[in-house]
C-alpha cells in the first residue's frame, strides 16, 4: 500500500483522479474517476455505457451526456411510456435490435436531456465494460502500426517474421479477459512477471456479415471504444511455441470502455491512441498511422468467417510498449495503466497483486 | 456430382453409408449414417446428443442407447413427471446444472431404457453438434503428437520453431467453425484451396476453474467428443504472419460429435484417433501417443485463465495430415472427411463448394 501511494504521488495531470482511485485498492472495481468528457465529433453521436447506479444493482444501458450525466434508458422508456425493442439491461440486446433500437435510444436521449431531473453522474456509478460478457473471444490485430512492428524486431522471440505481413495478423483474447474501464488487473508473479500495456482503438460490430467488402465494412460497425490489449509478454513470447493466444488471455487482461461511441460521434482520423503508466505517457499515435485501416481489417477478418453483432475487434497497438524499451519495462502491483482514445474516453486500471 | 460419385465408389468399409450421404449433397446437413454404435467402456457412461426428431423441430438433448435409439430427455421427464433442473433443449444448460442434472439424466435413461416404446433412431434424426453454439472460441492444442510435429517441420512456414515446445501450444477457433457431425464443410477457392483434416479428441469442461492442478483436472471434465480441427492450411501458414487463428476459423471448419460420452464411458488409453478421406485412412494414433496429456493441457490452459462449463478443448492431431504428405494432399469439393475416436463415434463431412 505504501508502494502504491508513492506511485500515485508521481502522477502528473491525472494525479488527482488517480489519487482517489489509489485509496480504493481493496475494492475489486474502484469508483470511476472519469474526468472531463471528450466532446463528440457530431451531435448525432451517442456515448453508450453499461452501468449500475450502485455496485449491487443490476447493470443497464445508459447514454452519457456531455456533462457526464447518465440517462438510464430503461427508466427513461418507462417514464416516456415507450415500449423498447430491446432489453435495456443488455448492450448486446440493443446491438441485436439494429437501427430500430438505436433510433429509440436517440429519441429517448434527446427528450430526456431536456428534462430537469436529477440524474446519476458517471463519477458516481459503477461503470462496467460496455459488453461485460462477449459472445465470442475478442478478435485482435497484431503489428498494425509500422513503428510497433519495427520496435519489436530485436526483442521478439519469433525473429523469423522480419518482413511486414501483407495482410493483418489476427489472434484472439479469451472471453474472461474482459474487464471494466476502472477495474483492477490481476498480477500473479507465478504466472507472469512481464505485464505489458497495449493501448488500442476497438470496433464493435453491429451487423452480421461474411466476406464483407472494404466499401461496405463501415456499415457493419455499431461503434468504437477504448481497449487495452494487456499482455503477459513472457507467456506470449516464449511459453507456447509462438502462438500469442494464451499470453493475451489471462483473466482481466482486457479492460474496455468507458463507453461505446456510435460512428456519427467519431472522426477516426482525429483519434489519438495513448497510454500512460503512473501518469507517464508511453504510447501516443494517430489513427492515421494505423497500417491496415478498419475497413481492411473487417474485410480481411470476415473472409469466410461470419462476424456477428456484438463482436469486438481491437485494432492493434502503436509503438511504445514496455518490452521493446531499453531496458524493458513491465508493470507491477500498484502501477496504474491509463488508456485513452481521444474523442472517446479514458480507461484507468490498477495492477493489483492477487491475494 | 459425377466427380462426387466416383469418389464414393472408391470407399472401403464405409462406402455404403457414405454412398447414401453422397446423394444428399444438395442438403446442408445430410441425414446421418451413424453405423454401428461403439460400446462404452462402462455401463455408467452416457452418450449425450443434441438432436431434432426432424430438421424443422427444435434441438433437444437425447441419450443414445447401445442400439442407437434415442431417449428424448425432455419428453422422458414429462412422462415420468420429473421436474428437470435444466433446460432439456440445451446441452449447456445441462452442463451448468452440474452433478444434480446429470444424475437426473442417468435416472431417466435407466428407467426409460426399460420401457417398450417406439423411440427415434440416430439414423432417422438430425444430429447437431452436441454444443451447437459455444459460449467462447474453441480452445485448441497444436503439435500434441511428436510425430505430427516432426512431419510438419519441412513443410511449415514458421521454420524457426525447430525444438518441441516445453509447454502445450494453444490457439483458438472461432465460434462459427462449429459444425454438426454430418454437416458439409464449405469450400471457397477464393479463400482457400488447401483444406486439410485434423482428427482430434475433444474435452468438454463441466466445472469452472482457474489454476487447476493436474491432479484435479479430470474432475473438471464433463465428457469427451470427436472433433475435426479442419484447417485452411494456406491461410494458417502464410496469410497472417504466423498466427494460426484465422486459418483455423473459417465457418464450418470444426465438426463435432456425434455426441459427448461422459468420463465413466471412456478409457482414454484405449482411444484411437483416426481420419479417413474418401474411405482411405490418413491418421491413426493412440491417445497414448499424445504428448501433453489431458490433465496437463487443462492445468496449463487454466493458468490465470478461467475455464467455464461448456468450454471445449480440442487436444491436437496426430501425424498424417495432408500438407505434410509428399506430395501434399488437400480436400476438394465432393471429398468426404471421416473423423473417428474409437469408443465415441464417427463424424462424416462432405466438402462442398459454396454456391
Amino acid at each position: 500500500m505504501q508502494e502504491n501511494r508513492r506511485n500515485f504521488l508521481k502522477l502528473g495531470a491525472t494525479s488527482a483522479a488517480v489519487g482517489v482511485l489509489g485509496q480504493a485498492t481493496a475494492a475489486d472495481a474502484p469508483q470511476p474517476q472519469v474526468g472531463a468528457i471528450a466532446p463528440l465529433a457530431a451531435q448525432l453521436g451517442l456515448r453508450l455505457a453499461t452501468f449500475s447506479p450502485s455496485k449491487d444493482e443490476k447493470p443497464r444501458i445508459g447514454v452519457v451526456l456531455d456533462n457526464g450525466n447518465l440517462i438510464d434508458i430503461g427508466a427513461e422508456a418507462q417514464r416516456a411510456r415507450v415500449k423498447l425493442m430491446f432489453d435495456p439491461t443488455s448492450m448486446l440486446s440493443l446491438i441485436d435490435s439494429g437501427d430500430a433500437g438505436i433510433t429509440q435510444v436517440h429519441a429517448l436521449a434527446e427528450k430526456g436531456a431536456l428534462l430537469r431531473i436529477a440524474r446519476p453522474h458517471v463519477n458516481q456509478v459503477q461503470l462496467w465494460s460496455p459488453i461485460p460478457r462477449p459472445r465470442a473471444n475478442i478478435y485482435a490485430v497484431g503489428w498494425n502500426y509500422l513503428d510497433h512492428f519495427e520496435e519489436g524486431k530485436a526483442a521478439r522471440a519469433d525473429k523469423v517474421v522480419s518482413e511486414y505481413p501483407a495482410n493483418p495478423v489476427f489472434f484472439t483474447k479469451g472471453v474472461n479477459t474482459m474487464n471494466s474501464p476502472f477495474g483492477s488487473i490481476p498480477f500473479d508473479a507465478g504466472n507472469s512477471t512481464q505485464v505489458d500495456w497495449e493501448a488500442e482503438l476497438a470496433v464493435v460490430i453491429g451487423r452480421a456479415g461474411r466476406n464483407i467488402s472494404e466499401d461496405q465494412a463501415l456499415n457493419h460497425v455499431f461503434g468504437y471504444t477504448v481497449y487495452n490489449d494487456t499482455t503477459a509478454r513472457d507467456i506470449q513470447q516464449k511459453r507456447h511455441g509462438g502462438q500469442w493466444f494464451k499470453g493475451k488471455s489471462l483473466d482481466g487482461y482486457g479492460p474496455m470502455g468507458p463507453w461505446i461511441v456510435t460512428p456519427a460521434g467519431i472522426h477516426l482520423d482525429d483519434c489519438r491512441i495513448i497510454s500512460r503508466v503512473n501518469g507517464v505517457e508511453k504510447q501516443n499515435a494517430s489513427y492515421q498511422q494505423m497500417y491496415f485501416k478498419i475497413p481492411r481489417v473487417i474485410a480481411e477478418l470476415s473472409r469466410g468467417m461470419t462476424l456477428e453483432p456484438g463482436d469486438i475487434i481491437t485494432t492493434g497497438t502503436p509503438s511504445g510498449v514496455g518490452f521493446s524499451r531499453k531496458p524493458p519495462e513491465f508493470m507491477k502491483p500498484g502501477d496504474v495503466m491509463e488508456t485513452e482514445v481521444t474523442g472517446i474516453g479514458i480507461l484507468r486500471n490498477l495492477i493489483k497483486a492477487e491475494g
